[in-house]
Formats: structure tokens, sequence, C-alpha cells
């Protein structure tokens, strides 16, 4: 976990992060005895803990310093189904208020957020996650621009007798064909496995990654893939989006809801570069088929054309990855 | 509908075939007057149908010639899964058993199979589809080894004016390289699109398919992708296959329940050829990218390390499609 050092914490009483097993436990015992969290921090752990922590009754205060949820993952409109959906929940949401102060002791504690003054019994940090190369600098280790521990495709670091696996160490990212910070769990644990096969005198390599992410709030999935248009655009690449909102099956079975996803594609190639997916059902179906098609480097009419399977209990035959693959040939048509 | 002629159909009175929606608008004004009905044939229409007759109340007897339902889709271990559902629903299987004589009334329908007479009140016929190419024979155009209307990948037929699409048209199965029938809803929609975009003057082009199927049993839900173990041995190819249960998420949630994946790669190049999944959840979501791994003809080890989402409350790291990817990469190692 990364705290900021704009945030001054005064008394750590009742400050917690969530690294290891113990702290969950901690921060779960506190929520038998106490009645009101805040959250700082409106990404994956900040959102996932204001949502446990609502379930089992408490009031809850999530704090982001960013004007939207999920920033850099989702765009301000789908961020905006996220809040909402947090809201409904019963969770306060303080949105664009960077957390200057924490004072106070466990049970009275104070959080100088913006211009507010936020009051709860304890507070969850989740403000992100950066790589610890301490070890690596002493070692002599390279470190790249992202600050994690280069490594090469067999998790080999600059001394090739050591190797390095997890949040530490950078990966290629398949889209942008850069160095990146996965930080995500299953791409720690393909790392681990392929620095240990080599390590062990086996010879494994590591493809890189699509940063396949999701997030359950159970009447709530959302996740993403590969690259936003934002990021797109930073990197110079001459991207198109679309955001389609369509039923997940026909409209016809009770359970049928609105999903919505959005597809970012290359202009000039067609490939695609990313998309985000949002629904009450079905995200990670199309998620884990939107990985597949980042990580084959396909493109948008390919999408369109991919075979899925159907059943109309379960899915329309025109898929809403279709449907937004769809939309998207017919921007691009339009733009070229 | 094809009922093979073998059936002896004395009096169709009662005796019902799904093809139209006034076809399953009479069955369903059956249901409500009528207490039993037997379904012929036991793959996807026969299933589903037997499927919706019991959860109305009927008592339903299911028949289907070969020792086991879904046959040349599913093994017979797997066939097992979906037979002990079906029976635990309540639905009587009579497997192994022709289907010689069909005769009575409505309200008194006898069904000789096997050395058994099976009475109810009327009977549903799902013995199987076949293209129906008299007119494409009466035009002079060419029809294949499948039966179906030769079609190239622009969907027209040996007369370059007259385009065909749907069940009655062959397509190249992109596993065996090979023309086949899909007899699938989602690829007839796809033909008839592009036969419709190239009949007015577009360009359009069929790739092919890789013939994804699911049939949702609620409690069951059961696919397939590709082709079986006993089909590529057919077609001379030297396939290892391996079947593996694992739990679809993490074993602490309560609805953590067993998923069945089966998978079938060539020995000698290690690409996928095919799979079948059963569960109870989640199967939707990894056929879907068992179709996408089969229709980027991806390898075992490619889809060992394919990158899919992961989130402890909706899955696990190693995702069941991993879990048998490994075990056939295990099978593979061992083989060469």
């Amino acid at each position: 976990p990364y705290i900021p050092r704009v945030i001054k914490i005064l008394n750590n009483e009742g400050v917690h992060v969530l690294k290891k097993v113990e702290d969950a436990q901690t921060i779960s015992k506190l929520a038998e005895k106490y009645k009101h969290a805040i959250i700082v921090g409106g990404s994956f752990i900040g959102i996932e803990t204001a949502h446990a922590l609502r379930k089992r009754g408490l009031d809850v205060t999530l704090i982001e310093y960013f004007p939207q949820v999920m920033p850099g993952k989702l765009n301000k409109q789908l961020a905006k189904i996220v809040e909402k959906t947090l809201e409904e929940e019963g969770i306060k949401l303080i949105l664009g208020a960077g957390v200057k102060e924490i004072s106070g002791g466990l049970g009275d504690k104070k959080v100088v957020a913006g211009n507010e003054e936020i009051r709860g019994d304890f507070v969850v940090m989740a403000t992100g996650t950066r790589p610890n190369v301490e070890l690596a600098r002493k070692a002599g280790l390279e470190v790249g621009e992202t600050g994690g521990i280069k490594v090469n495709e067999r998790m080999q670091t600059s001394d090739p007798s050591i190797y390095a696996a997890g949040d530490n160490a950078e990966v290629l990212d398949m889209v942008t064909c850069k160095p990146t910070l996965s930080l995500l769990g299953n791409t720690a644990v393909k790392m681990g496995r392929v620095a240990g096969i080599n390590a062990a005198g086996g010879d494994a390599k590591f493809r890189g990654v699509v940063n396949v992410w999701i997030v359950n709030l159970e009447n709530l999935k959302f996740g993403g893939a590969g690259i936003s248009y934002d990021h797109a655009l930073k990197l110079g690449i001459d991207a198109v989006a679309v955001t389609i909102r369509v039923p997940d099956k026909p409209e016809i079975y009770p359970d049928a809801h609105k999903i919505t996803v959005r597809l970012i594609a290359e202009k000039t190639t067609g490939r695609i570069l990313g998309g985000q997916i949002l629904g009450v059902d079905g995200v990670l179906c199309r998620l884990n088929v939107l990985a597949t098609v980042l990580s084959r480097e396909m493109t948008v009419h390919e999408l369109a054309e991919l075979e899925l399977a159907y059943t109309p209990s379960l899915c329309e035959i025109v898929d809403p990855l279709h449907v937004a693959a769809d939309a998207l040939l017919k921007r691009l048509r339009k733009r070229s």
C-alpha cells in the first residue's frame, strides 16, 4: 500500500491498510465494535472495502481525490454507474476531495478532506500501490521508468541470478508494447510461476498482460481490459471509442438486465485496444472474451464476427460485445 | 425437423415437431390440458422441451435411440451428468431404445420403443434436423456430401446468382477445415447476414464455424465447441483429451459449484480441437472463451497461459479452463 505524503496522519490509531490477511482480520474486528468507517481511495480496494463494510451494516464514507471513482480505469460516464450503485447501497461518497489530515483516536477519527471534516470510528487507507524496490536498489538491480524492477520475459532482473515477480516488477503491456505495472493478483501469480520455473532450472516465458480486472459489488459487476481511450490518446494513438447499453439477454426474461460495454480501437488498423464492461450479470463472461481478443491482437471486425454461444434464456444471438463492435465499425467507417 | 423412416407413425394426432412459433404454441396449449408428454430424441430440442414441460408440472418421458443423451456431442461420462439432472427433475429417461411405432389418438398415445410400450397424452418428435434441399436440387444447385447446399465463403451457391444461408447450407468447420452442417441458430443468423450483404451488392465473407452450443437446464448448463475426441479419431487426428472437475470459484463461497471441463487437443501441434463444459454456473463464460480460443487456432499451451479476470467472489486465479489446459499439457508431455 502507498499513502501519499500530502496526507498528514497525526494519529495512526484506527488507521489501517489492506495488505495482509491480518489487516483484513483487524478491520473485520473493528467492524464488529464500531459503527462508522471512513475509506480513503475510490479504486478497487477502497470500493470493495466500502461495499463489504456497508454489507455488515456500518455507516461508510468513501473519499476520493479525483472527481470520480475508478479514476484512470473508467471514464466519467461509466464511473457514474458505479457511484450510483454505491450510493444506492447507502455509502456516502465524497469525490474530488484530497485528504489532508487524519487525526483523533480510534472511535473518534477526524479526516480533513477538501474543505470538509469527516468524523468516523476508524479509517481504511486504500490510496494505491507502489512497488517496494528498496531491496532491489540495494542489490544494484535496474529499476524501470514505471518504478518497478526491470525484468526480461523470463522474470530475470538485471542480475541474471536474481528473479523478480509480483507487484514489484514490470511486465510487458501487450496492448501498448511498453513495460507497465500490472498490480493484479492474477498477474503476480503468473509471474511467480514463470520466475519459479526458471529459478529452478526450467525454461518459461511470460508473454505479457492485457490487465483484465473485475470488481464484484453483487448488484453490479464491472471491469476492464487493455487501455482506456484517454490512455490511448496520451500514447499518441489515434483511437476511437463507443459506449453501448443493451439487454444482456432477451428482455422477455425477467432476469434480463442492461449491460454497458465501452470498446476502444485504433483507427488505422481497427485493432481493439481495450474496453470496459458494467452490468448486473454476464460481465465476467464478456470481459474474459475481451481479454482473449486483446491477447490475440484481434480487430473490431474480427470481434464483430466472433462466434459466441447462443441460447435465449442466457444470451442473445447478437451479443452486447457484437453490438459494441458493430457500433465501433460504423464509427471507423465514418472517420475513414 | 427430420423423422427417421423406421419410426412408423400410424396416427399423427397429438404428434408434434418444433419448427415454427406456432408449433411451440400448440405444444404449450397441450401442456395446459394434458398430463403426460413423450419426447422422442435426447439431443438439444428433446432435452429442452422435456425440461420446459416438466417445469410446467407434466409427467415427461424422454426416449433416446442411443444409450445416452446428447450422442455425438458429449461422451458417455459427461452425458451421465445431464441424465442425472434430468432424472432429478423427475423426467423419465428411456435410453438405447429405438422408437418403432407411434399409435393412438391425442390423450391416448402409444409409443413402442425397444421392447417397451410407453403410454402418454401427446408426443414431441425431436429426432434431428436435415437440410431441405428439394428446391435447391430442382434449381440444379450443387449439394455437398453433408447433404447441405454447397456455398462459397460469400454464401453463393454453384449458381452465382443464388445465395443460400441457414440450416440448408454447408459451412466451413474451422477446426476440421471441412464443410459441415452447423444447424445452429447463431450460425444461421451470421450466414444470413453475409448472404444478404452480398446479394444486395456488398462484399462480406463468412470465415466458418467452431460450432459452439449451449443448453440451459437452470440447475445445469452444458455445452461444447469444436469437435469431440471420437470425431477427431474418426478424422484420423492423433488427439488427446482430459476431463477435469473443479470448483468454479473458491469453495469458501456458498455458491461455489463443481464445474466439469473436457478439453481435446491435437497431439502433434498441441492445437485445441474442442471441449465440453458442464456446471451450475459459469458455463457460458468459459464456453465463449473456448470458442474464441478455437477460432484463433490456439494451442493448449496458449490456453494455459491465457489471462482471465480474477476476483475471488466470482472466480479463481487458476480458472477451470487453466486447470484443464495444464492437465492436457501434462498428458501431451507424457505422450511425446
